[in-house]
C-alpha cells in the first residue's frame, strides 16, 4: 500500500468558516455532515438538495438544511463548499449536473466507499475542474439510512482517507484535511487503487458475507426457528448485512474486482481452518484459531499501524 | 427442527433455594452463573474447582464462590446442584471424576455449545446416573475468557435450551427450567441434533467465517496497515473471533459435520452473490441484497419464531 503523506496536523490554525454549503444527497451521511459542519461553527448556510422531496423537506423541518433547492445545480450555486453524499454510481451525473457552476474557489467533496471509479467520474464529468474535487471517504456509518437517523457525532473520531488526484490543487486538500480535523477525524491520503484494495479487505468483503450469511440462513427450511435461537454473536456478526441494498450494490459492483479477489483470498484461509477440522487436527486448529484470536483481541477501533 | 415443547413457564411459583452449588470451571460462564445464582438467593453455598488453582483462588476472593475444593469430585461432594462450566471436550473425564458421589437427587448441568458430543459423553460417563444430567446451553458470552469477567447479568434475557435425554429425570428437568427462568432466561427443550444442526447456523459458522476472516488479513503481508484502515463494521463483524481458541477449537470438532455442512451452504449463497457481482447483474444483486438485509433488519436478539 503506498500511503502519501499528509502535511502536518492543521487543527491548531484557526479555520475560516465557509459560506455557503451545497450539500447534495440529505441522508444519513450528508446530514450528519451538515450537522457537525453547523456545530463546529464552520458554514453559514446549509443549501440542500435530495432526489426525493420529502428527503429534502424533512432535512430543512430537522434543521440540517436551511434552505430547500429543487435541484442538485440549485444546491451548488453560490456555494464554497459542496458534498456529494449520493450513491457511488449517481457520482458522474451528479457531477455533469452542477459543472458549468464550479469554479476553482469552489471546494467539492464526496463521502463515497468507493474511490477508483469515484475519481474516473469526476475526471469525465468535471474535466477541466477536476482540480476542484478532493475525494474523500470518512470510514464510518450506520447500519440505517435516511435523515432522521443523521447524527451530529458520526463523523467523531473515524478516519477519513483523502484521494487526490495528481490535479487536486493543494490548498483544497489541506483545506479539505483541516475540515475533517476539525469534525474530529483522523486523515490520511492514499490512492484511489490503495484505498479500493483496502477497503475491499476491511468492509466491502465483510458486507459481502454478512449478506452472504443471511441468506444461507434464510434459504433453509426453518429460517424462522433457526433465527430465533441466534444470539449476541450473529448480531453482532451480521449487523452490517442490514445495510442499504441500493448502496451496497454499488460498492460491490464497482469495486468488484477487488472484492472477488479478497473473497478468494477469505476462501483460501476457510479451506485452510475445514480441513484442519476435517483432518480432526485439534492442535493445528487451535494454533491458526490462537493467530486469528490474538490478532483481533489487540486490533481496535483507530488504531494505527506501526509503519504510519 | 423437532422442538420439543416444555411444560408451562413455571417462574411464579416459588423456587426453594439448593443447599450447595459444586462450580467445576470457575470461568466466565461457570462464574457468571454461581453470581447470579446467589444474587437470586438461589443457592445456600457454593463450593468452587478451576483445574487452575489460581483461577479458583481468584473466584473465592471475588466471591463467586465460597469454598475452594482442591479437586472436581470434592466440589460436587455434597451439592444438590452440579455445574459444569468446562470445555466440552473435558466433559467425559470430569463427569467420570465425580461420578460415584452421584445420585438421583443431584442435579447436574452442563453449559457447553454443543450437545450431541456432551450427551454422548454424559451416557459414557453416568451410566446408570444418567437420569441426573440436564444438558443444558446458554446462548451467551463474552468475547473475553476468565473468572474475572464473570458477570451477574450474563444469563439475563438469554435463550437457554436443554436437551435432555430419554433417562432425564422430570423432577430435575422441571427444576432446571425453573432455574434458568428465575434466572431471566428463556428456556426451549429440543434433540440434542436439532441444537448442534442450529446452533452450526446461528453461531459456531459465524465464529469459523469471523476466524477466517482475520486470517485472511493476516494473510496479507500489508495486514497491520490494512488493520488500521477498519472501521466499525469491521469492529463487529470480527468481534467472535476474539473468542478463546480451545473453547472454540473442541466445538468445532465436536460439531465438525454440521458446522462443514453449515459451511457448504454458506458458500453456494456466497457463490450465488458472487456470480452476480462477476455478471455486473445490478438488479439481481439488488434483489438479493434486499432479501439479506430486510430479514437482518426486521430481526432482533430473542425474537421468536412465529411458529412456537
Amino acid at each position: 500500500m503506498q500511503g502519501l503523506s499528509m502535511t502536518q496536523k492543521t487543527a491548531d490554525a484557526e479555520m475560516v468558516p465557509f459560506e455557503q454549503l451545497g450539500l447534495i444527497g440529505c441522508g444519513l451521511m450528508g446530514g450528519s455532515f451538515a450537522l457537525a459542519l453547523k456545530k463546529a461553527g464552520l458554514v453559514k448556510r446549509v443549501v440542500g438538495y435530495s432526489k426525493s422531496p420529502s428527503t429534502t423537506e424533512r432535512a430543512r423541518q430537522m434543521g440540517v438544511i436551511d434552505v430547500e433547492a429543487p435541484s442538485a445545480l440549485l444546491a451548488a450555486a453560490g456555494a464554497d463548499l459542496v458534498l456529494l453524499a449520493v450513491p457511488v454510481a449517481a457520482t458522474e451525473a451528479t457531477l455533469k449536473s452542477i459543472k458549468h457552476l464550479v469554479t476553482p474557489q469552489m471546494m467539492i467533496m464526496d463521502v463515497g466507499s468507493t474511490k477508483v471509479d469515484v475519481v474516473q467520474a469526476a475526471r469525465s464529468a468535471l474535466r477541466d475542474q477536476l482540480g476542484s474535487f478532493v475525494p474523500a471517504h470518512p470510514i464510518t456509518g450506520k447500519e440505517v439510512a435516511g435523515v432522521e437517523h443523521a447524527d451530529v457525532n458520526l463523523y467523531r473520531g473515524a478516519q477519513v482517507i483523502l484521494t487526490p488526484t495528481e490535479r487536486t490543487l493543494t490548498a483544497h486538500l489541506s483545506r479539505a484535511q483541516q475540515l475533517w480535523e476539525a469534525l474530529g477525524c483522523h486523515v490520511r491520503a492514499m490512492s484511489p487503487e490503495a484505498h479500493d484494495g483496502t477497503l475491499a479487505t476491511v468492509s466491502h468483503l465483510p458486507h459481502l458475507l454478512a449478506f452472504a450469511m443471511m441468506q444461507s440462513v434464510l434459504n433453509q427450511p426453518a429460517a424462522d426457528e433457526i433465527l430465533s435461537l441466534a444470539g449476541p454473536g450473529f448480531r453482532d456478526f451480521t449487523r452490517i448485512a442490514a445495510g442499504e441494498p441500493k448502496l451496497w450494490r454499488d460498492v460491490l459492483l464497482a469495486n468488484r474486482e477487488q472484492v472477488l479477489s479478497q473473497s478468494r483470498n477469505f476462501r483460501a484461509a476457510l479451506d485452510q481452518l475445514e480441513s484442519l477440522i476435517a483432518a480432526e487436527d485439534g492442535q493445528g486448529l487451535q494454533d491458526r484459531l490462537t493467530l486469528a484470536s490474538d490478532a483481533r483481541a489487540h486490533w481496535h477501533l483507530g488504531k494505527r499501524s506501526a509503519k504510519i
